[in-house]
């Protein structure tokens, strides 16, 4: 158990106290030269999808004079799941997968060319900050799939997390928290907690009272990863007027706001609310848009289409979404259930988010409609042979994390449906005991009866219906569940003797009548 | 009864059986005369708020010579509530009032000048249309307020109007559809019926199936009212191709379809769905805004300012919209009723559309929060002089249908409050039995000990928190139930010595707090 395992398999044991003392003298030193140099240190707390890029971000970023501006240490804990990070990122090598061609470029530059990005996992790193910046995970949790008014927030590791910063940093170092929290979080979990620290070691916090700000990232993992970082807006929030302005001093430094201006709220609260918001206005729209297939495929109608025609009508409803087999990823499957659960856990209120809520309930369950339209199609699913294209929750991206294909593959195993997986970009399943995911579509869709059509990678979209059937070599259903698939491709399939069958899609019925009246 | 009143309070009697006559022999060969000239026949079913402005627009057309396209008959209804529209139109006088500069001119322009429109009340007026666009209303009943998922539509007027059109159209006549209905009506409710008419004279559906043609009118009444019919964007379908193919000829001809381009949807259940979907998508919006507004309040964050900073991201959150007092007017509360409905009533289907009527229930009884903060505020509002200010659904317009301050004036009324009521667009409040509206708010003002900012008309945001308290003689608590009041006049009325409060404004005991500071 003393050793972690990266992706790629290869392992690296934890370090040894003898280790452990020579980096806080590397971390000193370092520090102190980097300082002389003019430059201010930052420690990035949490090296996942978020810290590391944001990490590498701080440390490109440079003056007028195209010299650097921070020297960032990347920090992470000694686990199993996160140390071997910290090697990885020291060799110049990313920590993360991504279609980004900046990502494998940025990492090398600030390790080795611009030596302005270390990682460490020691913990008495935040001694020599200037600027702690926090992404470390805090999830939601859900007693059920279908239960997310129940759900709740564990704060104790975040609140670990803060306590480590608050026995280490300088009474004047910023913290700037960037983990999407429940709103409140900087003001009644992060603020005392600092406090408490403080006053430990003797601080006076009249004197010096916590530099506390608050903005949130709107990170996509994706062919734009780094810039979704870098030239992306931001708001953000600080609990004090000095915390407020080193926080825009600090995000004008990093980010592009000449193009992409920053936005400041009057209290973190806000700044807090303003992320879980904008992530329930998706989660909502989606589930309404799922309400409304069901009632698309029940009266033939197309609801793709009945949107498209809709956002004609330019600037109203531009942000229509749609429905899908479901929703995943990290944010928009959490983000209203913190939020619900801030409102009685840290304001006790009763007054909460019935609709947010329930939103996130519906899109949690979606995948189970997809099974439904399959047994509509296909009654008895025992021994069924199952292509399932697409194990991301996302199009041409090779996150897995809260995938809805978990849900689908679950609920069909229990069916006793045979079932194999592809995904082009996926090449184990983390949240399905890392299970390797096939690469050869050809061996996946051998013999399939059912061919699920699930996320939307680009060489999904680009599949011809007569290949689909020669690589099954049999007349499979076809089963698309985000209008990836045409009409046109739609109308060849059933000219190649397939039934198909879609979310959202009533007008299939239509298209069989036009064929057949046509032969 | 055999009288009808306008809205200026002119009577205008019944035809009487010898006008009826004239009346036929008039249209004739009007009509015949005006197709001599190679212009096609239009009737408009419905002077209301769109077919009367709709009529005028198609009367308005022209071909690239400036020739006009069409001769168009208005028609409506012999009764107390639609006669009147006719001898008014026919004087060359608008039917309705607007803000728009175009209303008062397109009018007489196409009655007098083109002499291109004229009104009837004559049913046989449809014997002579190459067209009939429908405008008549269609309602959605609630048993109450917080029942829309009881909500009904009530079709017998509807199928009666159509009736009245299948009675006498030639059997090559288009029947375009613009009336909002529920899901499925052309199919299940118009072909049959018009059927049905032509079979009892004799016609052969088979060699003349009828031609139907759907079309959503997109009608904001307003400063842009006529160009929100003829600039833009359409959606539309036919029941047949050459319905279809007829409704893109007339709309073609009729509105700028270069800059606005109309969109086909390949089955009228289709884009009869989409106008309910459209304004269900805004009706939850609305109805999500409004539950985090409440956690707003409670938590001192001022929602209007984290929406703002939320759209600073460019294209993917810019349709959010807001709390308000409540949600008004002729489409957002009834459109996802008439979809429920239909879902059932037309379709026998049990999955309906929750989320779209329970939006609908939140949207409807959202004036009582407005009252819940008064009595928060203010615990008895016995005797309490009230005076609000805004009694139509929308802002800078002097529509009253469905509006909030209805419910609001009511339950204001039950806890005995005296209340005083402004607007500076509405005449008389026809849902309260007529009610006269005060247009001079210094008498409404006068000695409030409550001001309710309900409508955000623009002489409402432009008045001086100075002369707010002045015309009051006393220092009232304000409300301000959509963010009419910036920061700055919400503090200049707290140095004033007033209270302030407002939906979705937490943020206000913050401004106290500097206030107290500051002094």
């Amino acid at each position: 158990m003393s050793l972690s395992v990266a992706p790629d398999g290869t392992e690296y044991p934890f370090p040894t106290p003898e280790e452990d003392k020579q980096e806080f003298e590397i971390l000193k030193s370092l520090s102190e030269e980097e300082r002389k140099k003019g430059r201010k240190i930052v420690v990035v707390q949490g090296m996942g999808f978020v810290g590391s890029v944001m990490a590498a971000v701080v440390a490109d970023a440079e003056d007028k004079n195209g010299e650097p501006v921070y020297f960032v240490h990347g920090n992470d804990l000694v686990s199993r799941r996160s140390y071997w990070k910290i090697p990885v990122i020291n060799s110049g090598k990313p920590p993360v997968n991504a279609d980004d061609p900046e990502i494998p470029e940025i990492f090398p530059r600030c390790v080795n060319k611009k030596k302005t990005l270390r990682a460490t996992w020691h913990p008495k790193v935040f001694t020599f900050a200037d600027i702690v910046v926090v992404d470390i995970q805090l999830d939601a949790q859900k007693p059920e799939l279908g239960q997310a008014e129940e759900g709740y927030c564990d704060l104790n590791a975040f609140k670990e997390g803060m306590r480590t910063i608050g026995r280490s940093i300088k009474p004047e170092c910023l913290i700037l928290i960037e983990t999407t929290v429940p709103p409140g979080t900087s003001e009644k979990i992060v603020k005392p907690v600092i406090g408490e620290e403080f006053t430990k070691r003797g601080i006076d916090v009249e004197k010096f009272p916590p530099l506390i700000a608050h903005s949130y990232e709107r990170v996509m993992p994706g062919s734009k990863y780094v810039s979704s970082i870098r030239n992306y807006w931001r708001t953000f929030s600080g609990i004090n007027e000095k915390a407020a302005y080193l926080a825009e001093e600090f995000l004008t430094n990093v980010l592009d706001t000449e193009h992409f201006p920053i936005c400041r709220l009057g209290h973190t609260n806000a700044s807090e609310m303003a992320k879980v918001l904008e992530n329930s206005y998706r989660a909502t729209n989606i589930a309404l848009m799922f309400e409304w297939a069901k009632l698309a495929e029940n009266i033939g109608v197309n609801l793709f289409d009945v949107i498209k025609s809709i956002k004609v009508r330019e600037g109203t409803h531009d942000n229509m979404l749609r429905p899908s087999l479901g929703v995943g990823g990290y944010c928009l499957t959490k983000d209203p259930v913190l939020a619900n659960w801030a409102a009685e856990a840290l304001f006790g209120l009763e007054n909460k988010l019935p609709m947010a809520v329930s939103a996130v309930n519906i899109n949690d369950l979606m995948p189970m409609h997809t099974i439904e339209i399959i047994e509509e199609a296909c009654p008895s699913l025992q021994d069924k042979r199952i292509a399932i294209l697409g194990v991301s929750y996302l199009q041409n991206v090779a996150d897995t994390r809260h995938s809805p294909t978990k849900l689908l593959w679950e609920h069909l195993m229990e069916k006793d449906a045979i079932i194999s997986v592809h995904d082009p970009l996926v090449e184990v399943w983390p949240e399905l005991g890392y299970m390797r995911i096939e690469k050869d579509l050809s061996k996946t869709l051998f013999d399939a009866e059912i061919v699920v059509f699930a996320v939307g990678h680009k060489p999904y979209k680009a599949l011809a219906p007569e290949d689909v059937v020669q690589m099954c070599g049999r007349k499979p259903l076809i089963v698309d569940c985000s209008n990836f698939l045409t009409d046109e491709k739609i109308m060849k399939y059933i000219e190649l003797g397939c039934n198909v069958i879609g979310v959202g899609k009533g007008h299939i019925k239509q298209l069989k009548k036009k064929i057949k009246k046509a032969l």
